[in-house]
């Protein structure tokens, strides 16, 4: 058997697929554990979840992604636990992969901050919440449309769509459903109109995308509302259940509540026994590793790092995939004698959103856009950013597609014998 | 409300569809009910199942194929029974829709002979069926790989394939499984050869491809032996079960079995208290509407039928839109005045069948071809009958991209969490 060093990563996300690709210019052996066989480009995620992509287009399996480097090999499985005295991760298949350094790039996931939401309020992390959402928004406008005659309040109900949380995503989950609404009702359906569509997008904070400067903040508010979205600024949401939700303390129904407000790190803190810092994230040096544990790098949204000039490092992908990066460096220098890379410093490239199809707002520091020019740069971002060019090539076909004929080619409703889900309605003549 | 005549169709599938484009060009109303909100291009399913193609790529929103028709309307809905007296179809959801014509186009799905295998077969015939059989294959692939040292016998069982059926959908199947594991043995997997993958196409007949001239069927025999598929021919699958299929007296231990072999039709039959012929389908005479029924046409897969010249009309798609048109062309003469256009005649354009990626069967009656030329042939009338002009597009950048690099882009595992469902295997070093 090989007698390499072996850095075992869990997780294939930015942080972690990043850290693969430097150590594979290295002669070290790498065991990538992944839950999915997938990596995902969650950027784009809410895109799916509006129609206006396919799974297939931001997603690209780990194995044809690390297909090119021999000493790389990709495991399907999940982890249970780590044995740090034995220094050994141990996953539900039964197996513990033994490791000399340990890189967990997890993510996070979503929190309710102890409410019991999740099956009413789905957020948007794995491909299938996606799928769930897509489901849940298109059969809603489906019964909408069979609902017309009998019960006008139900019928209400099934065109009022919620979210929660003005960051980026829910930012552009509103938009992107509001686009995807005024094309259903202009051209799909025979009887729900613009005007019936209501989209309230609700943000505790005084105002939208608090990490970008207050102007674009502005702008993108300004952007929602032209699309008709409602947005409830200062309220928070109190109650979410089967009829709908409380927003401060007034009650809406909707049948689509979708939750992108809070995440919590995944329970790396818990498999290495620490207590996470704020959302469970694990407090790394600015090495990245854990105190007391060398040999264990934590990244991305799993982690929570000030880097070397004392700057909180975001939980956003090019974070996560620096410290991939940097972690790989260190590891190497350590195992394989190469030039130590000095403490993590963070390089903040800028802030994207992207409101509706043809409208974005983009914060490079230097330079801060909104509007259509700044659409285009943050469709260029993304499709540059995309693994795998043919994921590329697909996304800019459909995006090109999409811009100029509006015709959703995503917007399929599976996972489910939706007839069944169809709650009472009646067509007479 | 409208006074036009109104006509009912059930099911948007081919012979649904082509009867509600046929009806549109008429002054009636037309009500389109599915279970699903999407038309499906069934002949390319099985690309599907096998990671070629994404479920995007072949189905379109049954909403936009019929945009461009005022006076169509779409339910998404189930049938639960037909008041013939009436002249009303019941829905799950409660409601009632009365027509004064109505086409079952309905279609067919598996029939296990009364067997209990449906949960350890899976066959092919919606979106759902073809991302679970895609995620058995794929899962299977990554077990093997993990177990490779602990138990042989088990890692033997993931690579084994049995596809029972030996008619196109069979042939097509175990054809693409052997390109999906050739590729996935010799660039994505480590420890997979393709010596260890084995797959057994199982047939009860003395040639694959009955519908064909048997030059043909020994054609496409070669093909598959070619690609490492073995063929048993006169074989029945005796049992499923957990540990895999008994083929005749012999026991094949397969973690993926495929169910090809058998259809039934939809239970139109039963909604309108017939007792159903072959395969459950409702015999209708030459106007294709049920004996004693003239308000009633049953078409496609759902319905048995000799045409004017005694032919019996296969249950392929052409026949299903053929159908469709006539039974549309009827009401419309009877309704409206229109021509009347004489008992149904079948018209044959011919039989095609693919064997792997760069062969084909094909039989135009006055043209037999096989091999390389054939499958071009076969490629052009696939992307030609694709609905929607989008999905042909992306359909042949896809197939392009295949074929010139073998990258398959959608290869996911989705619709569980993968790693939970691994079986126990060990890493060690």
């Amino acid at each position: 058997m090989s007698q390499r060093p072996r850095i075992v990563i869990v997780g294939a996300g930015f942080g972690g697929l990043s850290a693969a690709e430097e150590l594979s210019r290295h002669d070290v052996d790498v065991i990538l554990i992944d839950r999915q066989n997938h990596h995902l480009f969650q950027p784009l995620l809410y895109q799916v979840a509006t129609a206006g992509l396919s799974p297939a287009d931001i997603a690209a399996p780990i194995r044809s992604v690390v297909k090119k480097h021999p000493r790389t090999q990709v495991l399907l499985d999940t982890v249970n636990g780590i044995d740090t005295a034995a220094c050994a991760v141990e996953l539900i298949s039964g197996a513990r992969v033994p490791y000399d350094a340990l890189i967990l790039a997890t993510g996070a996931t979503h929190s309710y901050f102890g409410a019991a939401w999740a099956h009413r309020a789905p957020g948007i992390k794995t491909i299938d919440d996606a799928i769930k959402v897509r489901r849940t928004i298109l059969l809603a406008l489906e019964r909408a449309e069979t609902n017309r005659q009998e019960n006008m309040a139900e019928r209400a109900e099934f065109l009022t769509f919620v979210v929660v949380g003005g960051g980026p995503t829910g930012v552009e989950m509103a938009g992107a459903i509001a686009e995807l609404t005024r094309h259903a009702a202009d051209h799909d359906f025979r009887y729900i109109t613009r005007k019936c569509v209501r989209i309230i997008l609700v943000h505790s904070g005084d105002r939208l995308l608090p990490a970008f400067p207050p102007k674009l903040s502005e702008q993108a508010l300004h952007a929602l509302e032209k699309l008709g979205v409602e947005v409830r600024l200062g309220k928070r949401v109190t109650l979410i259940d089967d009829d709908g939700a409380v927003i401060g303390d007034e009650r809406i129904n909707a049948s689509t509540v979708i939750w992108a407000a809070g995440v919590k790190a995944s329970p790396a803190a818990q498999w290495l026994g620490l207590k996470g810092g704020s959302s469970d994230r694990v407090q790394v040096g600015e090495d990245l590793t854990v105190p007391g544990r060398p040999e264990i790098f934590v990244v991305g949204d799993t982690s929570s790092v000030r880097d070397c000039t004392g700057k909180l490092v975001p939980g956003i992908a090019p974070a996560a995939k620096q410290q991939g990066v940097h972690a790989a460096r260190v590891i190497a220098a350590r195992l394989t004698g190469a030039r130590h890379p000095g403490p993590f410093r963070y390089h903040h490239g800028g802030n994207l959103a992207t409101v509706g199809r043809k409208c974005a707002v983009v914060d490079l520091g230097w330079l801060q856009l909104s509007g259509f020019a700044a659409w285009l740069l943050w469709s260029v971002a993304h499709v540059y950013f995309l693994i795998g060019f043919r994921n590329r090539l697909v996304v800019c076909a459909n995006w090109g597609w999409n811009y100029l004929t509006f015709d959703r080619g995503a917007r399929l409703i599976t996972g489910t014998d939706s007839g069944t889900e169809m709650k009472s309605l009646t067509v007479s003549r």
